[in-house]
């Protein structure tokens, strides 16, 4: 279908993985840099992978629907976590889909349906395949299952310049519908750091976490309607810019993970690509200092697009600062008029908490996306990320990340404990020093901040046990999750639960909304073959 | 229980009823305005209202959680639509609950729904009984019912001054709250008409639309966190700034109308008070330019506070204006900076749109509550409007509202279309002319706007045909409600659906939706004792 294929394992296309020589000399640069990293091992080609025969068979009258090759099932077994990242490498693909349904429209989502209830198979939807919660991966035991991919359902249908609103398919790729968008001025502006391969179906059905610091922080705010396909009939809301109508239909599918119905399509609020960008970073020599500004910030009613802050590890790490001082890196963006103000109200703030502000940048017209200020600079370095985790598996660098949202009043005693906590059991997994060269390094930025209190993100980087990656990152995990739920956070703030977060989300969700969610899928879905095993047990 | 009891019909303390020689200057008044209305009726006192006997006993051992008091029972009969307080102008109270529950706390409201169980008696939400959609009525046949009234539960029990939120019981009234928050210097800021009477757990149950007219529209946006007693254990979500774990439990719950448990207290996101204000009213000639003006802001992300558009009839009715041109009330806020700049960038946009913006009034620290700007006078004038229904009522002229939110494309015809349709339907069901002195008047004003359209809310004043007004409302009603769903908007944007609204509403919902939310309820609430009749049927 595609010329260009994606990886079997791992991120990106296949055209863009290192040489192996290329990967040599990276590993050289991270074990100089971080203290720990070996040599380099190869992954397991995709012509040495041995997968289990399928178990299920299309009828031919369903033409191309279905398709049952190698490739397309191997590269639709596993997420991409770090866990899932390790066993693609290692050629483990136990559990792959038995087929790949790559419906062209609505009815042929239905015929999958239809079918697969027939068969008694499972349906899971793929979305970009960037599931970092086991959110793709069967773990069905003996009950085949189809990985449901809407990459065919890709185009912007309609767009409202008037409202600025689109209809957009739900298998649209993130450059895939901005380009389409572009052609009217137009921009999603939702850059989650699956942007590249994500679709607006999986973001809608994860409630992914975009672009804006603030306001506008999740896809949930984006949405305008939905129309899912459900096995027992297709769930539309209206367009509508608000409503007081009953419980919003919508809600009740944003986050659904695929359990009441797929997703087929939806209206979108997009926005004029913005003409005017200022943006700053602000180094502090103490990280809740800066927590301060941020918070005074988030609750000023300034609305930084950006308002990211790193602590002095990630900061270092990344390349984005020394590795002494904490930053935090401000944006202010509009399509329609100048955004120096704010800035200058937002860096009084932050030099009142003891920040040291740099240059503004971009104080001026963009003339569009060819600036080169601070926020584009991050933003590429945060895309590139995922590119370097196949690195970091390749030389025996354990890689991951864990997020929540809690209240600011709670944030400084659930920073030092979540730190603690995983920074004991990350030594302890590893053999590794606490502290000097070589040590496991656990760092803390906030994605978003709200009034009432920050996104937190930890990334872990840390000597991997070759041969025993997924044991260690699963006891890290396990450590980081009691920590994120006994402080009182969330699960996730924008991961999703899949799979993986599961004993915890059943600890955080009211026991009556799960009992309310089981009634509401066991009717639309009586078959249960809708992602059985996420968010909630059949 | 209060020294002060509100009137057993209409708006209000007992207390501020007008005498009969304020309602004969009122109604002059209002004839000379308005061209009908006749000479006043008097409303049946209490004491000759006939109700029927209740058909429920509460055992003594429960001690004052139930009465069946009559003015308790009368004056929970009915909510505030127009056609309420005409029935209970006249003394026609058909359906009164049985019983009056006044829990103190939770373990009481679990009793009383153990009780209702027990009884097989259904269980209605009182709120601050200011429904205006059937909401707190009876229209149950010979099943007994009990109004849930948590008046007791009025307590802000728990500020958390750091993440600028607060837990306060669903019971609280927009006075009662704010008095309390004020000690904090902090409020909720969420003044829907309803503000005087209408309590925190009724905001949430119905959505209720508020204060902001852009950004925090809904008090949905203003919930942390939700803790509902239903009839299978407590519902309660964990605080959190944001989350992705899941559908959202608390949007679950917010609109839920009382069919899936009662709303104890939640969690709510305050703010300091404003010290800085700017308002301003601008004139245009034509609504529809003045809605390009609109238009134009909402998409801005200038996020005014207020931004409320008055067509030319409105403005002159409310006595905001002339009558000869449309009126735009902009106003900014803030807690923290000076909010001038984005006034001067919003009267800009509107001078582009054909507006002539008056004088910027507030345009410095106002010191709290003293200022007496444009936007604290239609404040005012806004909260008056539902004690001048009465009045109304009593002169006979008929008087009510129908609101809705629609996209921007589809406003203009949908605008003229409801305005023909409602005005045609008027004209018809008064016998009045259709122009000129004594015609009936249909006008319109957006009480909130968004980037992708706004909420028009359309008000309709008529000659009443003395004691037919409640089918004379429900055919103008009925033509209103079609107008709306047919050309594509909401049944309601925050008057909620209750019972008045379910013909429409179901053909709005998404059936799937509907069949969840059925399914959901059921497993809740499987004796279906809680608030039967809205939303969906039992």
């Amino acid at each position: 279908m595609n010329a260009r294929r994606l990886k079997h394992w791992g991120w990106g296309y296949e055209d863009q993985a290192p040489s192996k020589e290329e990967l040599r000399q990276a590993a050289a640069g991270i074990r100089e840099r971080l203290g720990f990293g070996g040599e380099i091992e190869e992954a397991v080609p995709l012509d040495a992978v041995e997968i289990r025969a399928s178990r299920l068979k299309a009828p031919g009258s369903l033409g191309d629907l279905f398709t049952d090759d190698k490739y397309e099932r191997v590269s639709r077994a596993l997420g991409k976590a770090y866990r899932d990242v390790v066993r693609g490498f290692r050629g483990e693909f136990e559990n792959p889909p038995d087929l790949i349904a790559l419906p062209k429209d609505e009815s042929e989502i239905e015929t999958v349906l239809a079918w697969c209830e027939a068969e008694g198979a499972a349906v899971i939807p793929f979305g970009g395949g960037t599931s970092v919660v086991g959110g793709v991966e069967g773990r069905l035991g003996e009950r085949p299952f189809v990985s449901l991919d809407l990459r065919r359902l890709d185009r912007v249908l309609e767009v409202d310049a008037s409202s600025l609103a689109a209809r957009i398919q739900a298998g649209a790729t993130g450059p895939g519908l901005d380009d389409q968008l572009r052609e009217h001025g137009l921009t999603l502006r939702h850059f989650p750091q699956s942007f590249e391969y994500a679709t607006l179906g999986g973001w809608i059905a994860t409630r992914a976490g975009g672009h804006f610091a603030t306001l506008y922080t999740h896809i949930d705010d984006l949405v305008e309607s939905v129309r899912a396909i459900t096995p027992r009939g297709t769930w539309e809301s209206r367009r509508l810019p608000g409503s007081g109508a009953g419980p919003s239909p919508d809600r009740a599918l944003i986050g659904s993970e695929g359990i009441l119905g797929t997703i087929a399509e939806a209206w979108v609020r997009v926005r004029p690509r913005p003409e005017f960008k200022v943006s700053c970073g602000v180094e502090f020599d103490d990280f809740l200092a800066a927590a301060g500004a941020v918070r005074e910030i988030s609750q000023s009613g300034l609305h930084p697009a950006n308002c990211r802050l790193l602590d002095a590890l990630e900061a270092g790490t990344t390349g984005a600062g020394s590795g002494e001082k904490s930053l935090l890196v401000l944006g202010f963006e509009s399509p329609h008029h100048p955004v120096d103000a704010p800035m200058e109200t937002a860096l009084a703030i932050a030099r009142e908490h003891g920040g040291v502000p740099g240059e503004v940048r971009g104080n001026k017209p963009t003339g569009g996306d060819a600036d080169a200020s601070a926020v584009e600079t991050w933003r590429n370095a945060f895309l590139f990320a995922p590119y370097l985790r196949d690195t970091f598996v390749a030389c025996g660098v354990l890689s991951d990340t864990f997020e929540t949202a809690i209240t600011w009043d709670r944030f400084e005693d659930f920073h030092a404990s979540a730190m603690d906590a995983v920074r004991a059991k990350v030594a302890e997994v590893c053999n590794a020093p606490a502290e000097g060269p070589g040590a496991p390094r656990v760092s803390c930025r906030f994605t978003h901040v709200y009034p009432d209190g920050p996104a937190p993100y930890f990334t872990v980087m840390a000597p991997a046990v070759r041969g025993g990656e997924v044991e260690q990152w699963d006891e890290i995990k396990a450590a980081a999750s009691e920590a994120v739920i006994e402080g009182g956070g969330t699960i996730t703030h924008h991961h999703a639960v899949g799979r993986d977060h599961r004993p915890w989300y059943d600890r955080q969700r009211p026991a009556p909304f799960a009992a309310a969610l089981r009634a509401a899928k066991a009717e639309l879905d009586p078959s249960g073959i809708l992602n059985p095993g996420v968010l909630i047990d059949p």
